[in-house]
């Protein structure tokens, strides 16, 4: 990151949403468990599209790989161990690991990140509006210099209802970052 | 984490057992590379409790993935790149990464941590007891407040024998952390 | 790390060499997509050798994985999602997580790390020379105290024509670091 650029003393909010618009192939369901029931062996990598907290701009893609730990009948989900990377066109990513469940919400370590993300830490909470389609990230971020006035926006409140802007799905100038990650 | 707690300033050392108490249905060994020995290919997801350091509390589970790196027959064992985490409950969870060798201790790094590991960095032993059931860890940690008393403890030196006291076997309240992960 | 080893202010670059010379397996393209093209759903374990930026010395090995995430055919290439390590012998190792874009070069997250690398944090740049067999990263590293003269030297410029020095492929002793991984 560039040195004139001081770190920021406090925490700062990045609230990111998560679409599978059906487009990408995405999830892969690796049945490897062999077994009928979701169990400890399938694994599910995983390529979403990710928007502004205010909807309004593509910003990129997430990437990775989730591995099933435990089917959890009583709670009619599972348990999820997700690595994964959020990618922000020509800002860089943020890489993050923890627990998935599909029926509540969780934080996972923000374990690194590169270009304006470079030596980030911290945390995210991951909230899911619409199984499994539709997910709203807040991220707590320490590290790292103030975050670009673009990224901030005080974003739609998370409902079903939520879309992104016609002009953001299809990536239009001006409703996408620079270099939005595809 | 809350900015009441002060970060502490030395590191902490934290101890942890990892049974395979076999009902979990770990590991699952996916032969991927489809060869008569291990081989670069097969992929183990994994999941097995954790108790403290004195075998007195449930703490959780780890949760992961190890991707075998190569067979070594002259050591009568492999090498693995292991990326998985541990859940401690409402604490939160560790993020881990770096070799499990099935012959000898390796440290891997610390990459991060939600919850009460917030932030946390570091590195972690593992020492193998029983191949693969039976697992000591000591976690040395920086970056984050003072930890809980509740997990600093005394830890039961590692050997063949040791085992989880009934009472924390059965998650009995008292013996549990609050919400152990499972 | 050694108390008594102040962290260095300064970011440290560190120069490495990734060689495939086919002899260890790798990589391990599982096409568990099941489709023709590269697809969501392959993975590719991985693991080769590193070498010093001079080419001198004999490092050790990476091992991890990469999760393919999208064949680009008007690039001629794929992204990958990338999660491996760089194992330096007793010096220790780097965990890194990031996009690894077979046309293009990338910036990885350096997520943490054991050993003279414990704290690590910072990121890698990914310069690909001869896909897949040939590679040179640039670490940009923070967090550690002043690394081993032996790791830092002038690196010979990336170029196809690049190789190790025999001593060093043959891992002589004075050709391979203390240890080196294999």
């Amino acid at each position: 990151s560039d040195p004139s650029r001081p770190i920021s003393a406090k925490v700062q909010e990045l609230c990111v949403y998560e679409m599978n618009e059906r487009d990408r192939g995405s999830p892969a369901c690796l049945r490897l468990s062999q077994k009928t029931v979701n169990s400890l062996g399938d694994l599910v990598p995983l390529t979403n599209k990710i928007y502004s907290g205010d909807l309004k701009k593509r910003l990129g893609i997430t990437a990775g790989l989730c591995v099933l730990i435990k089917n959890e009948p009583e709670k009619k989900g599972d348990r999820y161990e997700a690595i994964f990377s959020f990618y922000f066109g020509d800002y860089g990513h943020i890489a993050v690991q923890g627990a998935y469940l599909t029926y509540e919400d969780t934080y996972l370590a923000v374990t690194g990140g590169s270009g304006i993300f470079e030596g980030v830490y911290g945390q995210v909470k991951l909230h899911q509006i619409v199984f499994p389609v539709k997910l709203f990230y807040t991220f707590y971020l320490k590290g790292i210099p103030e975050l670009p006035v673009e990224l901030l926006c005080a974003p739609v409140p998370p409902s079903p209802e939520v879309a992104p802007s016609p002009a953001a799905q299809a990536c239009e100038p001006g409703s996408a970052i620079s270099n939005f990650t595809d």
